[in-house]
């Protein structure tokens, strides 16, 4: 079985960290491929990032050469999934959801620590249409940027640590959702220093991902996610810059 | 005053006819100048479309040369309005929440008539992150496709009477939306023959943007609507197709 | 166009102040009539209050003698628009309902700031009827009575202030709305000192009025808001007092 | 133990109706003392009609001239319960909301049958604002005015049941609730056709009176239903019409 | 009439002190049977031992000689109570719901005031359940475990007052909800403290059951609640340990 | 890794079923244990037998004798997941969620097809209550009773295909999800015959399980979950019948 995730940034380092992540996490004889966009920003943070990432992701996964069973989209909180949807016939499994989907089976309620205040706004926005947020204590923003978690990990697990706490406390968390494609492989960390179970959305797209693969299900086409009506599109695929 | 009214899909004959709409409603001195994506289908019927289109539209307004006074997003049910409000200093007014706003002054529960039955979820998606569904009543689709709103203008105009009385008698609807930008200079008829009002967002979201620009009000830039963090972006502007 | 905009009290430099806010806000063209009640108490700030306002504004307006194409009735959080809008065929729009209809446009979540805490639950509760409550991050007590705003300015400016950037900083508001009516005129100051958009009721509802009759819609009367049938009623009008 | 039912329309019969059920559900010892209001329409049956019943009854309680312990506002889904319960101390109970309380205990889902169609709005809105709709299936109409109730019961009982069939049949609900006070005594009737509990709204206000006197309960007084600050008022209480 | 109170755990003692708090509000004439389900837990703490308490108090009062009107499940927020209305005619009135009912009729928003903090989760899906949660400020908890309240009822006060006086003041609770069948007997030293009113489960339990009694009234049988159907049961009644 | 499969009710051939379900989903090396009680119903199919189900679920699964790593509760719409989670250190997976997680994945809205109507309302509070309710459109009952799935395959697979065609048509549902274990191995048939994916929670819940062992993760226990407090327990293990 081969899943492709996709990073939905164009930082390469960041996509070998989701790999790593989605490779410990995918079962004997999952082959896991790593998609960098070619185009969009270096992280995303914000409304205009996410939507350039969502048709940044649909171009990398439609100028994959080879044959795939599953998309992961590794970017928390992101837009795009439902185009995928449209454009593929296999299963497109979004972090987001997958990591609070998960979270369900684990405790009462579940809190996502993310990276800047501003992300909170588009992750609430969408567990919202997910429908996954009934049971969500609080989205807690760490203060750092997506970058700096790599720049700086001592200080990252910090952060993430103390919100972590403050979402089990006083938000009455039982479980922890890291809320970020690069916080993958902080969870060992987060989940000693809060004592309650971390989940990471990669991981856990992966092997919902599997899953639905193993027992033929993919997205149903009878409607909202029918492949697009053929029509006149200019600018698809998008062309290359110069 | 001068609004930018963007349509979101690449038919220029569509943008004629929301141009057309967004004077009739503009106050004595506003300016009104169309948009058409150099970019993106030819209809937006999808999600694949709709991020297309969100990515279009932003490019569409920042190529713009000169100062603009607000932007009117003229795609019902699309996405994209909040990449436009992080790029933009200026009010962004989306037509499908200018119509849901605008109705809740004028009857209890209203409803939206739309296209193509796929289209259904996508709004009942956007109304429900605008926080202005609770008074929604239905999204009912006439089944006919955008273009063919255009092309065959009588049997479109059967098609929205006929739903927009079953949203009337059945859901309750005490007011309905038309819910594609194409519908624009429909109202009256089905006015007319349903007896109830009947709101068209590209009209409501004009009025909204002229307000907002004469109360002196416009996007806050606190937190989810902030300008995006200065960073490296591949590929923005798109570039041109050879 | 001739807009009667209706304060809920019986204080008249309340309506005066009121009057002055919403010229700032209309258009050019746009006449604005103050209306004050005959009866009622000398402020709103509680459900009895409200409710007797609700009688007195439908009083006041019934006896305007001349014609009008619009009616604000410019209480923050009071009863009674419903009543009008079945005894009307033009517009009607109520204060509360009109910044909060604005303020979406403005940011992902909006804060109330008013004067006494036991007004709280009454916005709450107009917010949750009209389906306008899902991004209202917080409505805040600032603890200053209606009357002490107009007696107690600069007292009135700092505890709104407070309040406003509570708002901000602890329930994530991005936007500020002044509820109550008595707050005229404070926009300015607490947007400086917030950095926050604030918005005005009734300044939102004037440029709302203005837009529904240039559009040519008024409430719906086929259902909720029909015409009152004709029956007996005794005690209306109200009689005068001795 | 002295109760005061307080009719919100001005038709002594329909009061000496709301009476006899009263008196029917009342333990021995509680003694029911029928008001109707000295001003208002003779039936309600819409928001205008609805806030001069609110002023009416607050006028007819506060003439009462003896001692009492408890108030029943017998209007099905009208306004005015929140003041009343500002100007007393003793408990206050609004049929609609005593109705809906009462049916929880009895199924899973329960619908209301009221009169007009105008009128499902009104007790949808109620029954929102007192967080008792969770479990309601539906707001049904039986296409009868208040005062058509009394005139040609037979034809009531009918479009009765057969709306409550429905209800039972289409929406699930497993008990029905008779949404006008002038339907009690019809919820024989309609149990023996339907085969489900029938709720009376006064008669369930009634017991849940007496139940919160003798566990000496009342509404609380520290925030929204506090007595009303002391201010000039102007009109209250209402004059008599010459 | 004969109401049998049934505790759901094993100590008399609890169950002595819910029948003196049912005794206490029952009318003259109500006979109160307390029950004491004859296996389970020692007192009720979680799900497990509330499952267990489900099935011993159907044992209980299936096991039960005479015959008896209606049944008062006195745990507070624990799982049975749809179980006993399959198998009984009569009404079933669980605390947990009839205090928040009650609470509804004495202000705008209450709070419970329960046990160890593991026991809100339960309590909170009760209520939402049970469609009585939107006007729930807060579930709080004192800390204290079920048998602490009987064995140090100084610092059970001390606890419990301090926990709805933080209802009150920042849940903005105006009614108190003593969530826990062993709290019976605290209500007026905590009313006192608080100042609002303090609701007991296990007296509005009483009362609801005596008021549907009287008007007839017991659990719909057209669907959720009919009998079980006939079929084969292994274990039930529950074999006697040795 | 061994996973212990727990039917609900008495009926071996039903485990039997369970279970080839569960082993056709499970990976290599996964193995598959299946659980009956040793009392209870023969079938499950309201509250009664629920409760009771909960418990001997309980009890079988602490009466197992060997080591296992997960536990799937294979009832649809049961009562008890709770308990087990309090009762393990493993993760406990109940199908009920498990299919509306995994449907969640695979289109917009789903709809869930069971056996009588009186299930509907225990599949819908169950839902509820694991915050997995906004995207069901609908729990549908084909009629029959559990056993007379296994007695009478034909006629089960007509009638569930007919409510799935009118969850498809009418409630917009893009999935199915077979709501009763018993339907294990009918989903080939449905999918077939309504072109949108079917899922079955038995299938489901064995990939999760999988998934969570292998990511390490299992149920918090901070709070809600936590095992049991130390106490006297009376009845538990419960007798065995003579």
């Amino acid at each position: 079985m081969r899943i492709l995730v996709a990073n939905v940034n164009t930082t390469q380092s960041m996509t070998d960290s989701i790999v790593e992540q989605a490779r410990a996490a995918a079962a004997p004889g999952t082959e896991i491929v790593g998609l960098t966009p070619r185009f969009g920003a270096e992280s995303c943070e914000g409304n205009f990032e996410s939507y350039l990432a969502a048709i940044a992701v649909m171009d990398a996964v439609q100028s994959y050469p080879g044959p795939f069973d599953a998309v992961v989209q590794a970017g928390y909180g992101e837009h795009g999934r439902e185009g995928l949807q449209e454009l593929l016939d296999v299963p497109v499994v979004d972090i987001t959801e997958a990591a609070a989907s998960t979270a369900l089976f684990l405790g009462h309620k579940y809190s996502v620590v993310t990276t800047l205040d501003r992300a909170v706004p588009l992750i609430e926005d969408r567990l919202k249409l997910a429908g996954l947020d009934a049971r969500c204590a609080s989205v807690r923003a760490s203060g750092l940027a997506v970058l700096e978690l790599e720049e700086e990990p001592e200080r990252a697990v910090e952060a993430i640590v103390q919100q972590s706490e403050l979402a089990v406390t006083q938000d009455k968390a039982e479980v922890i959702v890291l809320g970020c494609g690069g916080m993958a492989g902080l969870n060992d960390q987060v989940r000693e220093r809060t004592g309650v179970p971390v989940v990471d959305g990669v991981a856990a797209a992966v092997t919902i991902a599997e899953s639905l693969v193993r027992l033929g299900l993919s997205t149903s086409k009878v409607r909202t996610y029918a492949a697009p009506r053929p029509k006149k599109v200019i600018g698809w695929p998008v062309p290359a810059a110069d």
